[in-house]
């Protein structure tokens, strides 16, 4: 029997039953009588100071719980999440952006209406350049089934997609059926069969191969399966940066992150040496491979990823990225001896003394003996996620950054969604000082919702990434008082590090802080980066202008 | 003899040109060498915290300078403009954004460079359609005329435009020759002549005519014209609240702002009754119709804009409003008497005393008395943006807001944009608390440069407007300790007002400290709106589900 939902009611329960339980964003008229519809629902409105910070924090609540979403107004509500919402489409961040709009009847004889822009589609248009799917919700006959396929897509290709919601149509009831459609992806047997005798064989054959594990392993919540693989097959197994704790750090067979000459030296070495790599959802991308300073030679790589599977130089059609892993988990692949890890690193120089100025290099080993079980690692852009490749996560899909997409003023509004999309995890906060002038100040809601975030604003002084390329007084910013951001909201605590002593402390008191979030300025020197950055800015120095000509 | 300009320099020099000594933005990797192209420019870099406040900066110094320009890295900085310049398409601000790109070298087999999102023309996609045009510059051959056609557009539609710089074309040189194009729009001479015969012989039979001045007097530099032809015809003049300001508000035949029933009633009265109304250059949207609460009989009125030029119900073509404006000024007008002019509506109440507790009845008639001529008020929205409605502007284009598009959050950057556009004006910044929570600390910016504004917070706690048209508990927001601003940024004067007596101390000490900004959180009770807010409120409580069906 046809069920008689109205249509704003089909898509918040829709949504919930997706497991979508919180939304963010920010009200505005044409979106009020839906943000009225969600109080009576049982999703949960967590409204945050601006629009883009509501987008960062449901990518966030995506990569933690699997879907999240935003809601906002048209247009100056819309347009102020096109930044976030395209960093979740580049990073594959299943993340839906419900938008309110005029009336259809408003909207006769084309009034200039506050907020449209050009044509009442313009709003669409954009959102249709950076989702996988996007509806504007006209008509009663189709609005359920559309909702349905946005809400499907996203969550097939764990990239974003676009709902509008004419405020008129919100409350129109009309007969629907909902079939549940298949999450499966088609898959060619034939070609599956092929590819994994392929892949096996390769793989057998190999003396010393390595498996390298991407961010798909997260999204397509493949991380037990990477376990038994990695058991299975006796293999040593790096992840790239964006995969960063999709293993536990402390699995006996992990090696680190791979990211070329940007990493440690004993990881690339090993995965370069490798006769054969296995990569498993890894984005081939500029910042995941070391600014191309990594060589895996196609000759003996096996990769396989939501949108391309592929041996050598060859790929199969229709060999889906969760069909071939899942395949090759029954495949009968030799096991091997355990095989010889690398040492880890040395800390070089002496261990620090309290009164030591602090340093990025005497910095994260003592984040590092901080981090506890419950802690989430959110790491902004900039020099805090270069040296971030050192912080060994204890737990697997800990660590949350934009790391190919790299849009500063991530990771406080990150350290939101992802709270609230599971309370039992504390987020760690990496950011630097211009990251936090960008988007900082949401440790507003922070306040307003009772969240206990421990924030590290490695205060170096500018835009230093960007003084490793090229510098002038444009990377200047002004130094602010970090630690008085409690005085203005009225509650968490604040801090300045400038020795070891200080750091250690500060980390002491923020930890024993469970009430509110703490705030730790740590004052570096500006000329002070992290080995990994030094590497980089001097690759990135030759690129400014484009590679050589 | 053609120049010999590199692509970058050919961009610079055309802006500068055309009157921009200022760029607003923030820097990334794509685009620093040419940040550092600009550096070595005699146009000013000013770097903002966040993109979207230097989009603002930029449209509010277009509207004082007549061009402004935006300059941004690929995706992560592009993709955070797009709301302030879909409010500059919507307002006709014209700004021009400039972004940079990865090198059309290192797109070679389609790599995944960071802060890439979809495709390399996805951001230029996106842009092309908030813009009246838009190009990148890939190609050195029609790379400089490409440049001018951009500029040209935006000049002559007074709106924005895009363009987007591959990094590795910064420095390419190819001969060129720089044509001057005419800014003419085409005029049909046969329709300007019947159409000014036609409103001229309207205007002359009309026994009380009213002059409506819209925004667009101000855009295309017409207040001059303005005051000649109120002069020359002896008839009132009224403005919408996006034209408040195009003519001094102490003019003796100055009426007010129209706004429908939600301005004055002696105004919508004068303008109502008028038996030909005159309208020039207005957008005719629902904010400035008072959300539709005007009555502007199309059989009694002549409207001209950049658009569309008509006189009752039928339009002209090629009848631009430059031109007609002109034309209009030589034709034989009938000179009239001097019109009675309406009393302005007494202030209610008896005057406050010093221990009163402030409310939006009392705020604005003590912001008016504090006025100076040197000061530029720049509204944000929310009741802020009603209350200005009664203030009185002392010289002409002295107001700013974003009337139309109504974005939240344009006021303090808008301050920077201003004051940078012209040092001599101080900006009183009326901002809501909602909206200074959005953009607010971008005071950094304004201690940085040594501007000094002085900033009035309505704290009305929450957002306001909403309440009148929906209340529930997403309409709270955190309570923040404004005053304490200055705390973390380390400079500027803050205040706290509950009284009258509060809120004039604060006014003198402010108007008094011309060496940094100024903050005066006004501490109102949250039910506390302006006369015009009730009225809205009212209006738009019955359209949030749209209009009645």
């Amino acid at each position: 029997m046809p069920k008689r939902l109205s249509i704003g009611r089909y898509l918040l329960d829709q949504l919930h039953r997706h497991g979508v339980e919180h939304v963010f964003g920010v009200p505005g008229d044409y979106v009020l009588a839906f943000y009225d519809l969600i109080e009576k629902s049982p999703i949960d409105c967590i409204g945050t100071t601006r629009e883009d910070s509501a987008g960062f924090a449901a990518d966030a609540y995506a990569r933690v719980r699997g879907l999240g979403a935003v809601c906002v107004t048209y247009c100056v509500g819309g347009l102020n999440v096109t930044n976030p919402v395209a960093g979740a489409y580049a990073e594959k961040s299943p993340v839906i952006v419900i938008s309110g709009a005029p009336g259809l009847k408003e909207r006769e004889h084309n009034p200039l209406l506050h907020h449209r822009v050009r044509g009442f589609a313009t709003q669409r248009e954009i959102f249709s350049r950076i989702t996988v799917a996007s509806t504007s919700l006209e008509d009663p006959v189709t609005a359920y089934h559309e909702i349905d396929r946005v809400i499907h897509a996203v969550e097939r290709y764990k990239r974003p997609g676009y709902i509008e919601l004419p405020r008129d149509m919100l409350d129109v009831v009309h007969p629907h059926v909902h079939r549940d459609r298949s999450l499966q992806e088609e898959t060619d047997a034939a070609a599956l069969a092929e590819c994994i005798a392929e892949a096996t064989a390769m793989l057998n054959e190999s003396r010393h191969p390595v498996i390298l594990a991407g961010v798909e392993v997260h999204r397509f919540g493949l991380q037990d399966a990477l376990i038994e693989l990695v058991d299975k097959m006796q293999a040593p197994v790096a992840a790239t940066i964006m995969g960063k704790s999709v293993i536990s750090e402390t699995h006996p067979l992990y090696l680190g992150v791979y990211e070329g000459a940007v990493g440690q030296t004993a990881v690339q070495k090993a995965v370069e040496s490798a006769d054969c790599v296995l990569a498993l959802g890894c984005f081939m991308s500029d910042i995941n491979l070391g600014v191309y300073t990594a060589n895996l030679a196609p000759s003996r790589t096996i990769s396989a990823t939501s949108e391309k599977t592929s041996i050598r130089r060859h790929s199969f059609e229709n060999v889906p990225f969760r069909s071939f892993f899942k395949a090759l988990l029954k495949a009968r692949l030799r096991r091997r001896r355990k095989p010889r890890m690398p040492k880890p690193e040395p800390t070089k120089g002496s261990s620090p003394r309290d009164g030591d100025r602090i340093t990025m290099r005497t910095l994260y080993p003592m984040l590092n003996s901080f981090l506890t079980d419950d802690m989430v690692v959110i790491s902004d852009v900039g020099d805090c996620l270069f040296g971030a490749v050192d912080l060994t996560i204890h737990r697997r899909t800990e660590f949350l950054s934009p790391a190919y997409y790299t849009s500063m003023g991530f990771g406080v509004p990150a350290a939101v969604g992802a709270q609230v999309a599971n309370r039992s995890l504390r987020p760690l906060v990496l950011v630097g000082d211009g990251a936090f002038q960008m988007t900082g100040l949401e440790l507003s809601t922070v306040v307003r919702l009772g969240l206990n975030p421990v924030v590290v604003v490695l205060n170096n002084h500018g835009y230093s990434t960007e003084r490793m390329i090229m510098d002038g007084p444009f990377n200047d910013i002004l130094g602010w008082n970090f630690s008085k951001v409690p005085d203005v909201l009225g509650s968490g605590w604040g801090f300045v590090a400038r020795t070891v002593g200080d750091v250690r402390k500060a980390l002491e008191a923020s930890l024993a802080n469970r009430d509110s979030f703490s705030l730790i300025e740590v004052d570096l020197d500006p000329r002070d980066v992290s080995p990994a950055l030094a590497r980089l800015g001097e690759r990135l120095g030759k690129q400014v202008k484009g590679p050589p000509k």
